[in-house]
């Protein structure tokens, strides 16, 4: 991972990044709270989402799986290896367990999340490998932005 | 729970039971693994489902995962508050997670899953109350049907 930081990498990491940013942001603006997230292979975005739990009144409907969901038809299999997935705040266990289930190869979150035993259950999903190989979990990629994005959302609402 | 056992009760959860047998039956008529999911709320079926994750090439189709989308569509409300789940295997952390942040109350398997790091993940997603409330999660309530349909369900494929 330490080519992240640097040149072409970096480029093409941040800008799939600036477009789970850009689904948070769908979510922002009705009034969802604002998590995006992208999915990649070979270089190319072949599925995104943004959090429309409340509009949609279901607790599936979160960023990841409504991600998932479309790769899974582009590609016509459940199978999404060689699939990396970019997410504006790490995954909850159930996203988490999707993402592990679908054989993700890599998760690039923008933000930890605060709760403990939450991000707790989600590393111990990640790091499972007792049925396929364990999935590369790395966060605090963008916090600032994500920060700010979340505090404005919650600063709105009260 | 220690009514479960006797009289009125018993007879009740043995037909959802029941109902989530027949709904994993259908699953095993298509080549799935049979698992089966029903969801209950003031003594009456609302939803249920099958898993159907080869023929819709898609890790989110578990028989509970269907099953919470469409109580959430009946009740038109992401909180299953005052439901209870019967299914004949325990959940994955996928599906156990979905089923907390439902807030589903309870949730009676037929039979325990023998993956143990799995096992362990589910346990501290329902135990987790920092949230919501505990989920209670009883196990092994029909171990021997349970059994037999999974053992019936891998012989075939050999």
């Amino acid at each position: 991972m330490c080519t992240f930081y640097f040149g072409v990498e970096k480029i093409m990491k941040n800008e799939f990044f600036d477009l789970a940013f850009a689904e948070a942001e769908k979510a922002f603006n009705i009034n969802e709270v604002p998590i995006g997230a992208v999915i990649v292979k070979d270089g190319k975005i072949i599925a995104k989402g943004h959090n429309i739990k409340e509009n949609q009144r279901n607790v599936i409907c979160h960023a990841e799986m409504l991600a998932i969901n479309e790769a899974s038809k582009v590609l016509n299999n459940w199978r999404l290896s060689d699939c990396d997935i970019y997410v504006t705040l790490d995954p909850c266990p159930m996203c988490a367990s999707a993402i592990k289930q679908a054989r993700i190869k890599n998760v690039y979150s923008a933000l930890e999340n605060l709760d403990k035993s939450n991000s707790e259950i989600v590393n111990r999903i990640f790091e499972n490998s007792d049925i396929n190989s364990a999935t590369n979990f790395i966060t605090n990629l963008s916090v600032e932005k994500a920060k700010n994005l979340m505090q404005s959302f919650f600063k709105n609402r009260r």
